[in-house]
């Protein structure tokens, strides 16, 4: 992986950046992923962040694969990537690609999802999409396997029927993670959410910018601002994606619209303020819930610490709550700062903070366990 | 000043700092500020971030005084400090520093408030006090000069009888700047709010201590923790003021109850989730509003145009809003984000999103505002 686009010099970003696959210890491990009856693959965009966390998941989960075609564009085919002991070869994605993969892992971006995501799926592929392209389109089920698994019961991957299933948005999936056991029990009527996001939803060109405006300003020279029109270094700002006619910005309407559709239910009033903090790879949001029926916080700290892919660190006395440093590099979401709501009468109100690693759960883990009920 | 205890040296620190008292320009500058006829005044906590920023705001706005008390612990006395052309020794502060002070500004914490304000009071000085001692107290007015300054009309400087006057925290006033004015017109029936809070509501060494683990951090070191518990480069955590049994923490609990003080309403219901950010010294808060009364986002942001010391950026095609680096070393607070909450039927609901600065409007411009309605 020595010519990806990340800096692998730097210490900080090394420290943040999806770990390399776990290191093989030659022939007497025995690879269980590497295998015939696994499906055929594809990572689409497998040089970017989300496509290497791709990989990074696929081996920590020894998700089990015939083959696997790393497919990225034109300007990145050719450099070579180690995975599991063996060596690839980065393919130009074309329509073609997909002849007999059953499984394609899509990050690339929307426009590039648009473009192949359709020809995969006319092949036979089922489509674990993470761009937004799809997302919102009724026949594509949008899953967090925690949250909604039925919405994709009927997809399986290698019957020769393609199909394409939405990965959420970053913010949706940590937020939801956290929010559903406590809307299973109680209905969530209204929330509101303000965010605290990671440069690595901007990409690993993002996470360098942040890199080395920190270092700029810190040696007092004017920091380079060519992702983000501004400095990001000791700053924060309103998040970078357009604004629409209503005022709220499209990372916002992902969180309004995608929790309606994940929870089928069209009802559920949601309100977002999503802003970007100078931090690397986990996302914070500080949630807001209104319920119509009565939620204790001892009730709700309970059913979080049973509910799966959440932690609860809430611990009042020792001042400890999740943070995204402790939750950078891990699968689990964490959740703290669950306190019944001071300005709703009775108990139907909660506070909640949640931390959850952006390119992990926020996306290719999530993708990942999507793939694997599709087999 | 350069026995400070805040680093000189650094670029960063010195950027973010505040600002050094303006250059005189010798003989030539008529000094309107120090004059016969302007008060005695005393500076409590002057080697602080919050003392210094006293002092160039009062230098900023040409407050006149006659005489001036450089007062700060033991361990700071003897310290010179230069101001407007004079040479002054920082004073250890005792009772009876405040014999013929018309007016003292304190910021060197809440017990050393609750041990000197009251012996200032008794020897006849209008202490205004930026810690939390007697904010809550129901016979000390709790003050932004913008909101409600008919709350300290019955106290003026100079007339022999002392007083207390509370300065707000940081949070609440920044919030406040914004919200009243719309309270105002519509009534403010429920906030939620979340913060971005920087590192300077923690003192200089709290500034210092981002800046060094900052580049700790990009030198691959462990960031040195000794103001905060953790590591805040790259990072943001919740508040570390104490939490209650309630689930809140200090912090948060003073914009709850400072807001119903101010706003001498006891039935405004808010909640609020206090969130530290690695930003020097500004703070900047995401605000769900509930109005009693329709409210929609064009009037409040002609509104909030027209409000003393507030500032609209608001600029959706292109992307530009307050961020807490263009506020810092600022007077206004900044306000943009306005629009319509879609997850409140009706008009009677928006969100915002507002930056100030933490050191300046968030205490030493507040409290000189203060002392000048004193005169």
């Amino acid at each position: 992986m020595a010519s990806l686009s990340v800096s692998r010099h730097s210490h900080l970003l090394s420290g943040f950046l999806p770990a390399r696959p776990k290191p093989t210890s030659g022939p007497t491990r025995v690879r269980m992923s590497l295998r015939d009856d696994g499906p055929a693959i594809a990572v689409v965009g497998v040089t970017g962040a989300v496509g290497q966390e791709f990989l990074s998941v696929l081996s920590d989960r020894d998700f089990p694969y015939r083959s696997i075609k790393m497919l990225a564009s034109q300007r990145s085919a050719g450099r070579r990537i180690v995975f599991e002991d063996m060596d690839y070869v980065v393919e130009e994605l074309t329509a073609d690609s997909f002849d007999g993969v059953d499984i394609a892992l899509f990050s690339a971006g929307g426009s590039i999802s648009k473009k192949f995501g359709p020809a995969a799926v006319d092949r036979g592929t089922v489509v674990v999409d993470n761009s937004s392209a799809f997302r919102m389109d009724e026949k594509v089920p949008l899953v967090i396997p925690e949250v909604n698994p039925e919405a994709m019961q009927h997809i399986k991957a290698g019957t020769g029927k393609g199909a394409l299933i939405a990965n959420p948005n970053c913010s949706t999936i940590i937020c939801l993670m956290a929010a559903t056991p406590l809307h299973r029990r109680a209905k969530v009527l209204r929330m509101v959410v303000s965010t605290y996001q990671a440069a690595s939803g901007a990409g690993a060109a993002a996470m360098e910018e942040l890199e080395l405006q920190t270092r700029e300003v810190l040696e007092g020279k004017p920091p380079t601002c060519k992702i983000f029109n501004r400095q990001y270094a000791f700053n924060i700002f309103s998040h970078n994606a357009p604004v629409l006619s209503n005022g709220y910005n499209e990372e916002e309407m992902k969180m309004v619209k995608e929790t309606r559709k994940i929870w089928n239910d069209k009802d559920v009033k949601v309100t977002a303020t999503c802003i970007r903090v100078p931090v690397m790879r986990a996302h914070a949001e500080s949630v807001n819930l209104q319920f119509e029926n009565p939620l204790d916080e001892n009730t709700a700290r309970d059913i979080l610490k049973n509910a799966p892919g959440v932690v609860v660190i809430d611990d009042r006395e020792a001042n400890s709550f999740p943070t995204p440093l402790e939750v950078s590099n891990k699968d689990d979401v964490a959740v703290g700062r669950i306190r019944q709501d001071l300005s709703q009468d009775g108990n139907q109100g909660l506070d909640i903070f949640i931390c959850g690693d952006q390119i992990r759960k926020g996306a290719a883990l999530n993708a990942i366990q999507i793939a694997e009920m599709l087999l």
